[in-house]
């Protein structure tokens, strides 16, 4: 706890999504009072003809 | 805003999809006031063996 | 099933929410197929203090 | 109803999953009084790189 | 890990809750080996105002 | 883009959740290289009774 959850578009790299997770952890820890390890993170990937923004799938557009 | 998740069984075509995501954004603009390009809808496709009622999943029925 | 999750900013009247729920069943009915009462939608209201866009609650703005 | 989603690391056998899905399902029924055909289980696999605890995904562990 | 979520009408009592989550976690257990202390369970109360069947809300019925 | 969805327990300070939304924001920037504007943050917030590790309600213990 806490459990944090980011949702994004497939396509980052490795490298990026460990960083991601290092980064947004240490976030949490800093400002909440959350000891490190209880921070979980899970990282959702979207697919482009999965998400859309006003109406429009991003692989429509 | 508002966020829109749709989740249900693969299968659909994107024809389908995409259709799916311009009507449902419609509704929530007449409804709800939203502007259109504020609203995002996000797809989750279940499969057959990660989806049960009453105890069995789809896959065993 | 579907499953549709709305995710909207608190403050709509009751007449409003009845009236998305009703038109967005009816848009995923039209679309993928499904059977009117296997549509499923549940609402989710957000606090203007939990919810922020570019690092910036709307309750701070 | 109830709606009952596991997240858990992939790997797990289609058996271990189909009998997940009837524990869990009576568990639910046993405790709540809800009826067998209402309860509804969603199982999420997640991968070893989308997970992570204390900032350090599994898969860099 | 595993992390299950229980979402349900709002009313039980919170010796069903506390029994739910016993419950719930000892079925998971035995089906997946997960150790006991692992196990995440987050239980999310629904108003019937914001959950709909076949495009009618509870509170509407 | 990126959607971020914190879950904690109740009972942090409005200026806590100020700082968590501001930087988890950065962070997601810098790893991810998306821009600002488009980040979404959102918290929820957990009860000690809808929440249970090892099959005990955080209420219970």
């Amino acid at each position: 706890m806490p459990y944090v959850t980011i949702k994004m578009l497939e396509g980052r790299t490795e490298e990026q999504k460990r960083a991601l997770v290092e980064r947004v952890t240490e976030a949490v820890v800093e400002t909440t009072g959350a000891s490190k390890e209880k921070v979980v993170v899970f990282i959702e990937d979207m697919q482009r003809n999965h998400y859309a923004v006003g109406g429009k799938r991003l692989s429509d557009q």
